[in-house]
């Protein structure tokens, strides 16, 4: 509460100061120091009383959900194996006097284009309060491997019209944009194939979520991070779809930036 | 690292003091307060290199935990929708230089004495370096709905069993005895019929905690708090299986009793 009369960048410092906080590797016999990517520090959140939030994107987001829940929310068959159930878990076991509603509707594959394609089942239905959106790795990606004629411009284009539908249907929807990412040495041969290419996907959304006053969450950063205390197998194998342990820190980065919101 | 020196009290104390903390209710216009029951503070855990940790139960360990991946650990579908998946993907997330392995082997509708039938399969095998065990639930239910012809007497006896074959096939396992819980006012007619004969099995599994040495989750704390904050129908609406939010919960009592074992 104390935090409602600072100012957002001084809010913004104090996230990036405790976002992530590495440890270093100490010797102790046959045991090893523990290294943390932790979540700021909150008691209390000030929710509305009642709060959908809808989690949208590709495989990254799916993270495998069960189909036959396919129109659920709150189950743990339909948010998937990702990085959704973990940050809702936390939501809801935090905020009990809230009455919020979360939703998986990530599709393997999709592109941005593929999202406008389902978006008034998959999103305008559900008339999210916040709506948080991952997309973009298969964009680059399928340029590779799969025939894919998108661009980064296109990209920046397709999702524009998408965002500019979403505020015209949705106008006090808070938007939250996370940043595709890829994890350096994946087998997806992450590393020589993507950079710096992808790289324009990443400031596509960077500049997408400025000019829409979107949260964005800084996934990129996280798993960067992440690689200086355990190799991209612990942490997403094939440098595209996280652990568990990946998700975790997926979900504690996304809980960061959903903190920033503020429903006053 | 400092709590290491600390007297097992102490530490008793410090955890009792900081397991549950409940936030009142603030005028906020349309907001609400909210509540949170927090996690003992800790930016560093010490684990052994290798950790291999079972969870052992009846359905509110196996959370509908996918068959296909009943011999799988760390992942999302053999872990269930119950109070492991949350307390796993902290356990991953923030100690990557561990190698932990996480297994789930509850299964719906068991009592003490099934457990000990696929003991050898589903432990021994396993061969855990933490043990964690919540069972007794059904071993008290069964009796009121199945004609089940145990008492908590045979369930006291059916358990020290089976942790003397435990202890005799595992002798260096780390014991964690879960407390089996009912949530007061759940559609399972839990109150009524419950109370007080459940507490004679909440009894015996303390003492057998106690016996062995083993370290305790107080479960029914965790919700009896709970309730003061949100109704049963929010945490645990028939009384026995938890929602998403109450799996949360369990899985921060858990971690919380996790944390006190020493590695060393």
């Amino acid at each position: 509460m104390k935090n409602e009369k600072s100012t957002p960048s001084d809010r913004r410092s104090f996230l990036k100061k405790t976002t992530v906080a590495s440890v270093g590797v100490l010797g102790l016999g046959n045991l090893q120091a523990q290294s943390v990517i932790s979540k700021k520090e909150k008691t209390t959140r000030e929710l509305p009383k009642d709060l959908t939030i809808l989690f949208q994107g590709d495989s990254v987001t799916d993270g495998g959900r069960k189909r036959d829940q396919y129109y659920a929310n709150n189950t743990w068959g339909g948010l998937g194996g990702s990085y959704v159930f973990p940050a809702v878990s936390e939501l809801l076991g935090s905020n009990p006097t809230s009455n919020i509603r979360c939703y998986n509707r990530g599709i393997s594959g999709d592109k941005v284009f593929q999202l406008s394609n389902r978006w008034e089942e998959d999103c305008l239905q559900i008339r999210p309060d916040v709506l948080s959106i991952l997309i973009g790795v298969n964009d680059f990606w399928h340029t590779l491997d799969f025939n894919y004629k998108g661009t980064a411009k296109s990209y920046e284009e397709d999702f524009r019209k998408l965002l500019d539908r979403t505020r015209k249907e949705l106008p006090n929807v808070k938007l939250i944009i996370c940043e595709p990412f890829a994890v350096k040495g994946g087998s997806a041969i992450v590393e020589e194939k993507w950079f710096p290419a992808f790289i324009a996907y990443q400031n596509a959304a960077k500049k997408i979520a400025s000019d829409y006053n979107a949260h964005w969450v800084p996934f990129q950063k996280t798993f960067d991070d992440a690689l200086k205390i355990a190799p991209v197998d612990y942490w997403c194998a094939d440098g595209v779809h996280p652990s568990l342990g990946g998700g975790e820190l997926m979900a504690k980065t996304w809980l960061n930036t959903f903190d920033e919101i503020s429903f006053k």
